[in-house]
């Protein structure tokens, strides 16, 4: 088999880097996986990719590095398409409270007491568990204080579409939300769009956000709308979490389900949203989303802790792109995307009991789930032309994954090994956009131990601040 | 406070270490948490527990070894209740098939044709990945060839209940089980425990076996009984696994249910019975369970992807004794108890979704999973008396945890970060019997990298001598 013809532009590229004698999980449309394969990467992007003895015979005068990769699997960057990076510095916040605790006692109060310090560490601690994970670009689910993302992002070298979470009304908020109008929510964000947007090498996107029905009007939600589309960019919306939203919902704007059908009356579906969670749909509007090319953030672990069971088999059978997101550190609490692949495949066979009456171990293959975190996650953030496969002229945004522990020893599948057994201890190096942004284990970006200490310093400040007290568990003495 | 008081038997014990310095979850039945706590341990045995500087003004001068645990989580090393160690090496042989094929194309040919060195090489590799996340005891599931068990678990320094799987009667068995005879399972386990009960240093118990309902004759049944009653040893066996056992129990016993009706029916219900999955059990076979003293594993990511929704929170209202276990390498395919500590949470408090219409956040709560771990642990395996929390005179089992890395910071909830956050790369040192068989990460009792390698070897020989064929995913080239 030839290799993809190489096109080396010496005018713009004066670096050439062959990673070799790896296998390669292309995730092309083919399902190509090269046994003994070679990538060669010039600036950001992938220049060839084939059988090793092909591109090194055919490249090696021009490389400046050829890396031998022999023992280790190489896949696209993981894409984590829900992750709110503000709240790293929440973790264990919420842990076994209810819902309305969970909000109205921690999150709000948390999150609208953070300065832009703290969402720059937040998200800087956050970047680096994704980083472990082998994620090179992810979603912001909606936070606060996008400047603080985006300075955390351009210093990780980390890819993302980042999102403020906006509210223009909602019983309870915290005072300083609740002054914001309409207006102000739009404008914020046309501002963070026209600072932000396609800044740090273009590794930064600005998204449009919504934070939830029940804290949005109809006007912010046609504007966002209107406005995304006229920037040709994304929104991302939690979507059908709950129940009680779905009533409330059904409640209010005389609709017979839940938000999707309202959203769909309304004209709000648009090949451009994504809808994070999407939990609590019927059948129509599982329909209402395929039709409308909605694409779907599938977040297991957190639902399971706080929302339900998504019916994930019958939308990817409708024809709808979903991906996979951790959501936030209250809700999930791991940050890692390669905890999210096993924890995808169970939950979704085990649910299969309530439509089948049994478990079905076949559901959601391996094959699926890894589409789900690459090319999935790309098309879920527009951003497929570029990301989510090893092909040529594409991003080279590449994880590697050491196979050879306790944890994943013996491979027999190594395809259902990538989902089953691989934890974050085998993923032991990370390219995005070119450039190594961890190499053996160590983040080559930014000082760990340094964000560590600064994080645990501004969690305890900020949950003084916000008036946070958790009940207490056993008896420390 | 006052510690508690030393005993130190200078006749018997030459060595005195003290732990210090760290935050000591003792999983006693106050619960009790030391901020800054201490133990002592000599020879195998926990000697004194208590405040860092209490402990250490009142033993110092006779301690052989001081380590300062500062920064560091202490808690009882980790049981295990249901592992198949020797299907180690089968990992990954199984993934995303249905039953059948998981059963009769893949494990039985597996397993059948085990020697007693792939049993050890087996338990070697399955025995590392257990240190590694804190596991210092486990019961085993049922394998063959308990005397290549027996050496790995001797060798690993690990502690274990180990038993023999035993089958009389079913369908499609490999031709060299189906030979086996009622007595001869009862024979080879008797035979078991004369050589291999209360051995390598009182580390090793044996215990019976039975497969499962559909493999035994109600002979083997009630023999099996009255063999571990006359050895006062436990019984471990699959119980209620799907719907279809369930059912052909119904039509062959004539019971107005499953597998736990009929048990109940012929007297084998004990407080000696381990009860593994236990997953398609009614209201009234849970009283049945708890009248009679059963315990209960529960393997939540094998019931996620075999089995269904077992009614552990039900359970646990019954006042069963409920713990966790992996399952076996095919069925899981990570036997981090670490992990499965997360999912258990995760899964049971979705389950709610059916019983209630939305999930309970509060469900199972984080220190219900720890006592899952230690103390739930150590009562299904009968031995309470020695092991499961951190006190005077139990055996020195004991996990060290490292929360500062990017895995659990911020620790805000000290008992909930173990169960939602840790991950076996937070598993740091691990004691057992008083010795340390994993420091910094490193397993002191065997090379890593020479069991990997052997595994490697003896797993792709047993598979080709199964005659096992995986299909092919994807397109390799």
């Amino acid at each position: 088999m030839e290799p993809e013809k190489a096109v080396i532009t010496t005018e713009t590229d004066s670096s050439l880097t062959i990673l070799h004698g790896a296998v390669i999980i292309t995730m092309d449309d083919d399902s190509r996986v090269f046994r003994d394969g070679a990538i060669a990467i010039a600036g950001h992007q992938i220049k060839a990719i084939g059988q090793s003895s092909q591109i090194l015979h055919q490249l090696s005068d021009f490389a400046t590095e050829i890396i031998d990769l022999h023992g280790h699997i190489l896949l696209p960057g993981f894409i984590n398409t829900h992750v709110h990076t503000s709240q790293q510095l929440a973790r264990g916040i919420a842990d076994d409270v209810d819902l309305i605790t969970w909000l109205h006692g921690r999150i709000w109060p948390y999150e609208s007491n953070m300065t832009e310090e703290d969402s720059y560490i937040s998200t800087l601690l956050c970047g680096i568990e994704l980083i472990h994970s082998g994620v090179t670009c992810f979603a912001e689910a909606g936070g606060q204080h996008v400047s603080g993302m985006a300075r955390a992002v351009k210093l990780l070298g980390l890819r993302a579409c980042l999102t403020q979470s906006t509210m223009d009304v909602g019983e309870g908020l915290p005072s300083s939300w609740a002054a914001r109008t309409t207006d102000d929510c739009i404008q914020s964000q046309k501002e963070n769009y026209d600072k932000h947007n396609n800044t740090a090498d273009g590794r930064i996107r600005v998204w449009f956000g919504i934070r939830q029905i029940m804290n949005s009007t109809e006007r912010l939600l046609l504007e966002t709308r209107d406005a995304a589309r006229d920037l040709k960019t994304g929104i991302h919306m939690h979507v059908s979490e709950i129940p009680y939203e779905n009533q409330l919902v059904m409640d209010v704007h005389k609709v017979n389900h839940g938000t999707v059908t309202y959203l769909e009356k309304i004209g709000f579906l648009q090949n451009n949203l994504l809808s994070a969670h999407t939990v609590w749909v019927d059948d129509s509007e599982i329909s209402f989303l395929s039709r409308a090319g909605v694409k779907v953030s599938h977040c297991p672990a957190a639902a399971m802790k706080m929302l339900g069971f998504a019916p994930v088999k019958e939308m990817l059978d409708a024809g709808i792109c979903v991906s996979l997101g951790t959501d936030g550190a209250p809700s999930n609490n791991r940050m890692s995307i390669v905890d999210e692949m096993y924890i995808a495949s169970l939950i979704n066979k085990g649910r299969e009991v309530y439509t089948k009456g049994t478990t079905d171990p076949t559901a959601l293959p391996a094959e699926t789930i890894l589409r789900m975190v690459t090319i999935n996650g790309a098309k879920s953030i527009l951003w497929d032309n570029e990301l989510g496969s090893l092909e040529v002229g594409k991003k080279a945004d590449i994880v590697v994954v050491n196979p050879s522990s306790w944890t994943m020893v013996p491979v027999h599948d190594c395809i259902s090994t990538m989902v089953y057994c691989m934890r974050t201890e085998n993923v032991v190096a990370v390219m995005c956009n070119g450039v190594w942004i961890m190499k053996d284990r160590k983040i080559q970006t930014v000082d760990e131990e340094e964000v560590i200490s600064k994080a645990k310093e501004a969690s305890v400040e900020l949950i003084k601040r916000a008036g946070i007290r958790l009940s207490s568990r056993m008896s420390f003495i």
